[in-house]
């Protein structure tokens, strides 16, 4: 019995006890010069000082040592669900990142704009890198394909990239892309390397086929590729796993798509953090978990605005007495992965975590920052062990054997 | 090749160190307040610092982190067996705990004396938490029970608790609880989940229906019901894995039965701590290993006595002199868990682990306790990796690969 979650469901201990996990995105930073302060460092942020103070610290590691997540297994590792075990095919984050209802019968498809010649081969990848107005119409348009056996549904993302759900029936996800990865050739043909796949390649394939013929007009869009063609993978529910009726408190819809897939509740997190707050305080009684995501620490790292992220970090630093005012029994502060303005990318480093609890063995911390973490009491520690100790300090798991 | 065994079958080296694993039961604790100090840290320990000096520190997890293992999967953690693979069945455990001596050919069964109604539902599930004398002498009635073709032994616990062996060939133990969990219930049938525990559930459901008949007039324990039905699970032996003949000196029955499942020899441990010493000077030539096991550091953190747990702390730290002079190779001082006086219990926080050895990379610790361990050169590992470095730093290990 190896599985984390084999193990939760034998140890859960009902209690009412509440945990907050607030998620900085991107939060871990580097310093711009050796002796530097990171962006975390640099920030002030007296609450969440004053929550090492009574708390304990460490570093995650969100998938493996220097293994870059996405945000999908960034997040999925934080709620306990091992990112190398549960790989979210790109076409169904891209259907999370819309907000888009999937369900277990559904294959999402990512789709992106491109532009072909007279012979059909592709002579831009990105049709020009087509403006979002203009897509949008040409994925109306698209929508209104029909398959028969199957439901169909496009929607537009961004620019040039759209997201395709096929609906059906024993229908496969695994299918090569169609996206050649260069120019000069055609589309590859989507191709299923099992019976249920091959089922939803040939939808795939008739779906090229009108998609041709829709937008023949409609250059430099005249023609789409496919990537990242998956199904949900199957994923054991939060409450079921851990015995948490569990909130997600959102603003984006990536996150509130990743809460969605482990069965969270999704609650109506507004637009601001003052929302996010009113809305924690709204929903106190009614959950166990809260997940809070704030985005702006990881945007302003991808910008590679080293002071800009300062600042957000100082903003989420000011929740935190909001937060503290409810008395969760367990109050976590983390982020998905590290995203450093020095480098404008998400990154592989370890990510300071700081939890505060009546039953931490506190560890001398002064303040949260990245050289604190490093000699804190949780240590470093894999991402998906983190509910463990969620759930620990929260008096929620039963003692493992007599 | 994953499993630790087969690399130190693989990888062991003759040789004369001896290694000495003193195990402090529920050695990790807790500081009752921020900035506070945790009981070992409190205890005044000169030994065991001196110790810290001359070698390494650490944070060993027993389990997973957060998790807080009882006393089998605790220990077997520190013997290097994966306490997740290697899962003891409660009534195994239980049979341990009264130094029954277990054969491969026997499942044994936690009993609960209860009480039944005339319709034979239970009205109470302790039978009032019968008095141990009384208790002790139904369970030499229920001893006579005879059942063909194989053995019946009753022994019992303590109060309303019992242990029931049934011994013979080609019993299973995967059989149910028969403890219906609630009262105004009669106790369930036990049915096995395959062919051989199909055999166990029959012989287990003729034991009910004779007690049943032995106790009509002992209300009120006038029935039982059994949980943790299991057999030992097959364990490779210390010796074989390890390449050291290894000695066990342990006062509580619960602790040799731990160290004669993994196939340890049981020595004469007396009754005290200097019992104990004595019994390690008297066989010190014989054995390769020695464990070591002192209960108290556990119970007064149970009692939740946080000065009582200090006290004990420094009488485990007063036996160092004994254990020095007879220059083990290696010294290892940890506990299985932590039992912070503060909570009552077992936790999940890591548990402060101490080598000594002559050829430690001295990490300049200055004293044993858990802040100390938070920054040792043994970092936070997992507590089945401990003999892995007790073998290497007592030479007993040869290189992996070319």
């Amino acid at each position: 019995m190896t599985d984390i979650h084999d193990l939760t469901r034998r140890l859960q201990r009902q209690s009412d006890s509440k945990i907050v996990l607030y998620v900085g995105d991107g939060l871990g930073g580097l310093p711009l010069k050796p002796g530097g302060k990171t962006e975390l460092e640099t920030a002030r942020t007296p609450h969440l000082d004053a929550l090492a103070q009574r708390g304990v610290l460490g570093m995650s590691i969100p998938v493996l040592p220097g293994i870059a997540p996405g945000s999908g297994p960034g997040h999925l590792g934080l709620f306990g669900y091992d990112p190398l075990k549960y790989d979210i095919g790109r076409g169904v984050l891209e259907a999370l990142g819309i907000d888009f209802a999937l369900t277990d019968r559904d294959v999402a498809v990512r789709g992106n704009f491109c532009t072909v010649d007279a012979e059909g081969k592709i002579t831009d990848r990105r049709a020009g890198r087509i403006a979002s107005d203009i897509a949008a119409k040409l994925c109306e348009k698209l929508d209104k394909i029909t398959i028969p056996g199957v439901e169909v549904f496009v929607r537009h993302v961004k620019e040039y990239r759209l997201v395709i759900v096929i609906r059906g029936e024993g229908l496969g996800g695994h299918v090569n892309d169609t996206d050649p990865q260069r120019t000069g050739v055609t589309p590859l043909v989507p191709q299923g390397s099992d019976a249920a796949s091959q089922k939803t390649a040939a939808i795939l394939a008739e779906f090229m086929r009108q998609a041709a013929e829709v937008l023949k007009n409609d250059a430099p869009a005249n023609l789409l590729t496919m990537r990242g063609i998956a199904k949900m993978p199957p994923i054991p529910r939060f409450e079921e796993v851990y015995g948490t009726k569990a909130g997600a408190i959102a603003v984006y819809p990536m996150y509130r798509g990743l809460a969605r897939l482990v069965g969270m509740d999704i609650l109506d997190a507004g637009t601001t953090l003052e929302d996010q707050m009113a809305c924690l305080e709204q929903n106190w009684s009614k959950y166990d978990f809260f997940f809070i995501h704030f985005k702006y620490t990881d945007s302003t790292g991808e910008d590679g605005n080293f002071d800009a992220k300062v600042k957000r970090t100082e903003e989420l630093d000011s929740a935190i007495p909001r937060i503290n005012a409810l008395k969760p029994d367990v109050l976590i502060v983390t982020g998905d992965h590290s995203t450093p303005a020095k480098m404008k990318s998400h990154s592989g480093h370890a990510v300071p975590t700081l939890l505060a609890a009546d039953i931490c063995r506190f560890d001398g911390s002064r303040e949260f920052g990245e050289s604190a973490c490093r000699v804190g009491e949780l240590g470093m520690f894999e991402a998906k062990y983190l509910m463990l100790h969620a759930l620990a300090h929260a008096g929620r798991l039963e003692k493992y054997g007599a």
